[in-house]
């Protein structure tokens, strides 16, 4: 039996991790800490964090697998799910527990929770942690929704595929490897924030059809500068 | 000019509060603090996490005003909106800034950034935090979506006038004062949480048509033992 705590650690702010995140990585025994070329700023991120939290963990570092591109998409991420469930085995050996710190929260479009489902005889626990759509709509100090209005969460591949949900009145964004939102009706507004809560921190809002241009470019711009982004964006219709 | 930081305190652990809001409320000079009569539990918890952040803020009290039933339903919104905005007002003075503590995350049906927009030449600042959202799938170790798959943020009033969303796999539904789910299809599943984070909570999950008859249960004894009640559900249909 092995207990797996997840602590969601917010968007990139070291001070997004709540006082129960923080406690829990203070008296873990063990961390896995993923090592990730691309993104070194990330990995850095995750040990300030157990530094900050006075944690005396023994951190064991693991590399993630590459994705086998041969497969279809479903299988693909099966198998690295897979891979790495016995990465972490492997790293966890007989420990009774093991920390892991998560981008965002556990629950929200990461795979974690499913990887830690495939370890035998686990148990998980998660620890909530600010995910990037409140650090978005915080940002911009703007609400999520409308007043009692409803809000879809979605990714940005589906939104390429489907377009704009019937009937939504708020589309937030995740996952969007592109600009998804070039095709959409031009009567809508966006609030669009990249590196949300991190000192890059980018933003952008305005009505679709002038937002665009600004946000294509300052994306390309950004991501040449650090090797990699990370951004999310709200969708309004005007009211 | 008045700067008014709002700091989302999570779902009822003190706990949840982050270190960018506990920072805040400490740093704080004047917090404002709602009188709620029936939800005392609420006020004492806003109190406790002002004290366990050393804050010495000056606190002053407002009670909330009560709604004109007659009104219709936005109507009587707009109207309790504006008075609490002229509460606010009386409370801060001349004070250059105050801070609220908000339940959840300040963006998520919640109304506080309104009543912030209608003060005269304030700036909001926005601090995020622990939504019920995740809160509830934290509770239940569950994530949030299905492999990239959308998500659905609703309230009970409109889960009761529209039904299951078309093409939706995961609806997660908030302010729901009944049981909404009481009239959708049976082959969905449902987690349920009432107390999210607090000593407190309830669990319950399972085939909506096994579950509903416990939480209705189980939500009627417990409204009845603390007089009030806060709960949200995930509901989701098999894979």
């Amino acid at each position: 039996m092995v207990e797996i705590t997840l602590v969601g650690i917010g968007t990139g702010n070291t001070d997004h991790v709540t006082l129960e995140g923080r406690r829990a990585i203070a008296e873990a025994a063990l961390i896995l800490i993923p090592r990730k070329a691309a993104k070194d700023d990330l990995a850095h991120l995750r040990e300030r964090i157990v530094a900050e939290a006075d944690s005396r963990a023994r951190i064991v570092h693991f590399d993630y697998p590459t994705r086998d591109e041969r497969l279809p998409y479903q299988e693909r991420v099966r198998v690295w799910h897979d891979e790495i469930a016995h990465r972490w085995q492997a790293a966890i050996g007989d420990e009774p527990a093991a920390t892991l710190l998560v981008w965002g929260d556990p629950g929200l479009y990461d795979s974690t929770l499913r990887i830690a489902a495939r370890l035998p005889d686990a148990r998980t626990r998660v620890i909530p942690g600010i995910t990037a759509l409140q650090a978005l709509t915080a940002a911009h100090a703007i609400p999520f929704n409308t007043v009692n209005g409803p809000v879809s969460v979605t990714t940005g591949r589906r939104l390429r595929e489907h377009g704009w949900p019937d009937a939504a009145e708020t589309v937030v964004v995740m996952l969007d490897g592109g600009c998804s939102f070039c095709t959409l009706p031009s009567d809508l507004h966006i609030w669009w924030g990249a590196y949300l809560g991190m000192p890059e921190q980018i933003l952008d809002h305005g009505p679709l059809s002038e937002a665009t241009p600004r946000i294509i470019a300052a994306r390309a711009a950004a991501r040449e500068r650090h090797g990699w982004i990370m951004d999310t964006y709200l969708l309004r219709r005007p009211e």
